[in-house]
């Protein structure tokens, strides 16, 4: 095989497994509501330094070059990885994805306070990071 | 306060707070030995997809642009940030390193397999990240 080709393919096994996945292959994923639509895009994962459990992923959508982006801390287990789409999928309506939590660009999000974990967790139903198993 | 030095600190506090830590800040962050010895930098870490566990950082060192590189899998709980050393701090000798389990650019790493992983924790003296709560 065409080595070039055997190391993207060594590259890709590297940064994924049917169980795991590369952190820097989730940033940067396209999001999809069940609709097909684009819901946005991963920009990070925050992971609990000690726990080292993945808090929330945080999809940024809207805006323009960066300006007028909202970024949106999602559950985890939110995210569906939907191959055909090549991207995530998230369960949410359009309704739900309004109303969720969001901080602009330029404010920031008070990660560590359980409140604002809780209001994440709370608005998708679902228990917060640090009380799953 | 200037919009851009302000800026520039919500940015940060959107990466890191003393509890949880941004993926795109830990990767690119180097690892030093006790002694001050540079023994990496993380490239990336890897995810369970199901438990959202942070299930290894994987360590880059050695070679030249990327070229006659190796990879070290390290457990999460192996790397205590130092703000003074301005990276992770590894508590493990030369020895230990030496022969920790790595794979090299071209190499692939059967990242699913628990003999691997089991591999990886043993040789550092911790519990598999599946086994801990």
């Amino acid at each position: 095989m065409d080595t070039k080709l055997r190391r993207s393919i060594v590259d890709l096994e590297r940064r994924e497994t049917p169980q795991l996945i590369g952190s820097d292959k989730v940033e940067g994923t396209p999001v999809y509501q069940p609709d097909g639509n684009r819901a946005g895009q991963i920009e990070r994962v925050m992971i609990d330094k000690l726990s080292g459990k993945v808090a929330y992923a945080v999809m940024s959508f809207g805006g323009f070059l960066g300006v007028g982006e909202d970024y949106y801390p999602l559950p985890w287990s939110l995210l569906t990885y939907n191959p055909a789409l090549g991207g995530y999928e998230v369960n949410i309506g359009e309704e739900q994805l309004k109303g969720a939590p969001k901080f602009g660009k330029s404010q920031s999000w008070d990660w560590a306070s359980p409140a604002s974990g809780k209001l994440v967790f709370d608005h998708y139903g679902l228990p917060p990071y640090w009380e799953m198993p």
